[in-house]
């Protein structure tokens, strides 16, 4: 059933500015300007990272936008050293969970057919939530750059507490931390080298 | 170390046509066009999408562009049904991997300090090369957009038949298989329900 509503791509790249923005300028940052996220922006961040694709379209992405102080004070413990002070600085930081029971959504987010089955109780399950909330995860960094905020992604975290602080139901468990906010450029970094396209590419 | 070299973002939105052509517009496409992907559009890919974040740089991403018709044959016995036939039928197709070994590269990505230590021999080593391929496989949808492709991204194949024969010394494994083109409208389904703001996040 083709969509008669899909409008396609021009088929030419972006412009320069805004690839600039979203990938090539764009870096993580470590230090916060004293500028706060207005609500509506997380909201929009939100509208605009779930379009991008996933297995049948599980989503099984749950993001709490961490904003109050009593919630920093909360998360702060479970952060590495290196990340405490960062985190406690950063307008908002967004815990990237996955929802362990995600296919129980499915009849809503996959309405053509019934594909429960198709992860339910099956031993790839975590699998398929992992694999897919990190892709969602990858949106939700560059939409917030395309929106024009600044992004803070870390892994060193203790997860075995935030999971137990943040999702004492055992339903979802944290994947990722991302700090967001409008950075400081008193902390970036040299930017660190990559692969040249042999090293990680090859065409068959 | 702060970089001399780093361009502030704006903190604009991108313009409207850009968002449209990576998130708001952009679908999953299941028919393409007879029209081939030049191979530098390919290294211009990789070397957008790689400037993505990763946990310590660790870039464990490892792509095989399956291009040629002898690979595409090697390929195709391992996709399910129904995506055996656009794959076969779309220009290039990207098999995502993660390689298991990824921290032996940290000397080259992460120079500051030597970070194998961070990762190599831990329980959540395999982990990390999933969570941060998974992110990479992300920056790889929204490059290929961006670029002006049109990607259908799949989990639907034999990983273990993929991996034994493409990555035969088992030190990388497949994450999930992306088709890249230029799509036939005609391919592209109705766009699938997502989730209100309140069913995926919270604001604490």
């Amino acid at each position: 059933m083709t969509d008669p509503n899909f409008k396609p791509s021009s088929h030419k790249p972006i412009a320069g500015e805004a690839l600039a923005q979203i990938f090539l300028d764009a870096r993580t940052h470590n230090k916060w300007q004293d500028r706060p996220v207005p609500e509506d922006l997380l909201h929009r961040l939100a509208d605009v990272m779930k379009l991008g694709p996933t297995s049948a379209n599980c989503s099984p992405a749950r993001i709490l936008f961490i904003r109050s102080r009593p919630a920093k004070e909360r998360l702060s413990p479970f952060m590495s050293e290196g990340n405490r002070a960062k985190t406690l600085a950063a307008p908002v930081t967004a815990i990237i969970g996955y929802d362990l029971e995600f296919y129980e959504k499915l009849p809503k987010l996959f309405p053509h057919t019934d594909a429960r089955s198709w992860f339910a109780g099956k031993p790839d399950s975590e699998a398929h939530a992992f694999r897919n909330s990190s892709l969602q995860g990858g949106y939700f960094i560059i939409a917030a750059r395309a929106l024009g905020l600044d992004t803070g992604p870390m892994s060193g975290f203790d997860a075995a507490g935030v999971n137990k602080e943040f999702f004492p139901d055992g339903k979802v468990k944290a994947n990722f931390i991302c700090n967001l906010g409008y950075g400081d450029p008193e902390g970036v970094m040299a930017r660190s080298p990559r692969f040249a396209f042999e090293e990680f590419c090859t065409i068959l």
